[in-house]
């Protein structure tokens, strides 16, 4: 069940997101070799809400996942729940305990694994800041969810 | 409250976790042009007791805290907690709920903010695998965990 | 401690909320045949406190519990809160996590220990659906609460 | 994307694991009449890892999964830690937090979508009793976790 | 529904275990003049389940709850763990995450509202220190549960 | 690693929130007497945000911590959520489930170490009463925070 890529699913996702500007277009070509699709955005906001929505309707406009399909929905939501734990680490909350985040994030779909049957598996990514809602009072937060698809 | 370095604390240590053997020493040049000091390793278990005490250990062994300070081994397990709940994702537990983690792990302490007085920080990074106690069956995980110290 | 009851509480509500209307009016002469006393209804909102109340609401309007006393009201509340947890699966949260549910409820109370000492116990049973607030894009949840009255 | 059985998948889960001696046989010859794959079990320990456990051998030795393939094993494995949440109310925890349970399971496995696209699905019913290590020191619990699969 | 004593029953617990040696015979006849019943009691580990073992033990031998019953347990049980939240504060875990208690507790039970029908509750208090298993390395902790019996 | 001060800052911080008016002056002597600044104040509400921005308020105006240094209130936050914690005891959520608190809080600051490197700590009691929002309809609650600063 060695991966199929020369890199992981993962990896790739969290690579997008802490990019630099100068970075980033050495790493796109990078996963343009790969068979990995994926898309890039940023968020930010004290609604947990709006940064759930923000990633589910990048991944649907970029044709990550298929939206009217629940299966790719209920894949993605998991997989973005996840990442936001890493970002929150204990209450999965923004506003209600008075913080705030400004998020870079990536969503990645593909097949990670070289045993074929395996199929597509999907990873969101997520990297930023999170504090108070006071400019600077903040540090780095980051997340990773993987689901099958 | 400007960035004090060229690249963010916890950016440095997630880099750290995810570089591959060819970029590990380009990697650590660039750290080195900083003011930052930092300490690497590998822990896998199904015990996180074990997760928990590999970094402490080698924080401890290579200076990145001082070991009889409680301060600073406060500062350390606080942020250590938080990257393991990027990496756990829910529920702080490994055997108990049938599943182990293969990771890496960086810790990187210094002054990640312009002003002087924000004084020292600590960034403990987590990526690897988490999955069934099978080789294989498993997926990557990752966690970052900030703490002033 | 034998149950007194031939069915035990919790599985006589959650059995109301899985009965189909063919099933609901069978059950409701069984459970007539026990000392249990029940409500049911239904809720649905990406609003937890809807939900909560929904329940408190028809628990007192139908005389389940004794809406002055906080003893009893405090025993409803955690029965609920428990039920939820079975829902919601680890973030006790529907909106703020871009999440909707729609729910059937039963409220249980009763003598579920042969011994008379056991005294009143309640117990709260949700069934029904939970996912994207859009039609069709949910799958289904359950949730069982039980405390001493 | 109305369900295609007549029967959701997971209040087939659920009522396999409420099912009395009795009732279970008329379950059985419903369910037959679906194309939902099932088995049921019994599993009761201090030790969460004994649970989760015992519901993924029972799965597999019943072909519910495919044991070699991580994508199903991953799919049950976040199924069952739906429904143990269910179970446990707030902390995934038994013997740590001085408690043991008694349980019967059903795992389920089919296609409870009308739209084919949808695929396959999983769903972990739990159904027992939860207290102290103490005979009769005990109320019933329950949890249903679903996933796709 | 004013409160019948003149002192809280949390407080009441509260006060007991943050009580000095030369306060605590004071607070003592305090209490005495209250018609609650308590007992105290220390308790250290690393392992939870002994915390929560040491508690129940002292609350039956000291005649606080009547150890046969359900009800009791049941009753003290739930204020245990929502005494050791406050302890734990995220995770209810002791050695796993490599940190150990040292801690004094109260078990205080009777009848804290005026009104005669709200009948008795019980409260668990805790306070002492947590921190890594060596000596010196921890700072103070406590913890509060309150439920009707 | 004794302690420096007679008193403990956590048990300062809990008996302030805990005295009784005609206890709080001699009380307030009493820490005056060690190195320890404190403020305390009063906060009621079904919304979480309000509870921790009223703390953080009270400290930034009563010169506990220094409002521009993040350092200090990234300090102070943690040591609230804890608190938070100890009162909410399992979800860190109020009005979303349907419950109120009115508390009174300390804010503790202080050199608890007989070790003058391992600096200052800050300590946040919290305490009151949590609820249905009817009044009568709660009971006592309690939290305690400890981060070094
Ligand atoms: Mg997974
Ligand atoms: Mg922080
Ligand atoms: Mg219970
Ligand atoms: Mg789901
Ligand atoms: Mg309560
Ligand atoms: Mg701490």
């Amino acid at each position: 069940m060695v991966r199929q890529q020369s890199i992981g699913i993962g990896k790739c996702a969290l690579q997008l997101v802490l990019a630099s500007s100068d970075e980033i277009e050495g790493l796109k070509s990078e996963i343009n070799e790969t068979t990995f699709q994926y898309c890039l955005g940023k968020t930010g906001s004290m609604d947990l809400q709006k940064v759930v929505s923000a990633i589910e309707t990048a991944a649907k406009r970029n044709h990550i996942i298929e939206e009217g399909l629940y299966r790719e929905m209920h894949a993605l939501y998991h997989a973005i729940l996840e990442a936001v734990q890493g970002v929150t680490r204990g209450q999965v909350q923004l506003g209600d305990v008075m913080r705030t985040v400004g998020l870079r994030f990536a969503v990645v779909r593909g097949k990670p694994y070289e045993n074929e049957q395996e199929g597509e598996w999907i990873a969101v990514a997520l990297y930023g800041t999170i504090g108070a809602p006071i400019r600077g009072l903040e540090h780095e937060t980051a997340g990773l969810g993987i689901n099958h698809i």
